[in-house]
């Protein structure tokens, strides 16, 4: 009944007063973004817009994480970003990837327990595809990128919920 | 209690065996696509692919509905489509997006009153940001466009759901 219910000695079962959608946003509100992430595909900064067009293809992902040598995150390209790019009369061979992508610090990211819930809000209010989830390393002066979450996710979440397959 | 306890007389209230998970999947099974749709951005089937991108950034959205000039629903361009587009070697003015769009017959579409689950779980079975609604005329012959439902609309409602804004 987790929640509903309450009991005690002579009185027996009452109603906590929780509702149904109490219950429903205090479920959802606890599921975390390692429950439901993706493995990130990243490029190097040096690669070009062309290259990086055709490892979103083949990976078949939305979003690409551009890293440094050192493996640390430096940007993020989402398929609006390559699109800008196309529009140029420029050859998409000879445009660095680290010419047109969001750079850090203007990149939103997140950590595996994070909240989900929060990771939602975040990808509406920033009108965003996806969050790089990054740990950080040398005492947090620079993020690798572990894994990605996404409106798909977020999409493949509602529907476990629906299903009932969420514990 | 929305179903989780039951009366009778001279029993008094006892539980209806359904649980937490099983109220709550209930509960977004009975979402309808009308709750939750943004309004449709559409390009002519002769526009050019470089007019179509730009479309795509004027009017902020991810997926394009091709129309012919009867408003019938032709085609669907996503942002990958235009990216596969922007790898060969033609201008991008020259190309009329009737020549990349996903077209009729193959186009995965819903309508007003479907379920929002079920749409979630084609966009994730067919990898696709979102679906055209669709207004059947001239009896089912012809669609024609009225809406538009993405993932971005399906973490709305996860939003919703975890702020216990769902009625």
């Amino acid at each position: 009944m987790s929640g509903y219910l309450d009991a005690r000695p002579r009185v027996g079962y009452f109603y906590t007063g929780k509702s149904g959608n109490h219950m429903l946003a205090e479920k959802i509100k606890h599921i975390t973004v390692n429950e439901y992430q993706s493995r990130p595909v990243v490029v190097q900064e040096s690669e070009s817009v062309y290259d990086a067009i055709c490892t979103m293809f083949l990976e078949d992902v939305g979003t690409l994480f551009v890293v440094d040598k050192q493996k640390t995150l430096v940007g993020v390209l989402s398929r609006k970003d390559l699109l800008r790019a196309s529009l140029g009369k420029q050859a998409l061979e000879s445009i660095p990837v680290s010419i047109i992508m969001t750079r850090m610090p203007n990149i939103t990211v997140c950590k595996q327990d994070d909240l989900i819930i929060e990771v939602a809000n975040k990808l509406i209010e920033k009108q965003i595809d996806g969050l790089p989830i990054v740990v950080e390393v040398e005492y947090g002066s620079r993020f690798e990128v572990v894994g990605r979450i996404t409106k798909s996710n977020i999409t493949a979440l509602l529907v476990d919920l629906a299903n009932d397959d969420v514990i």
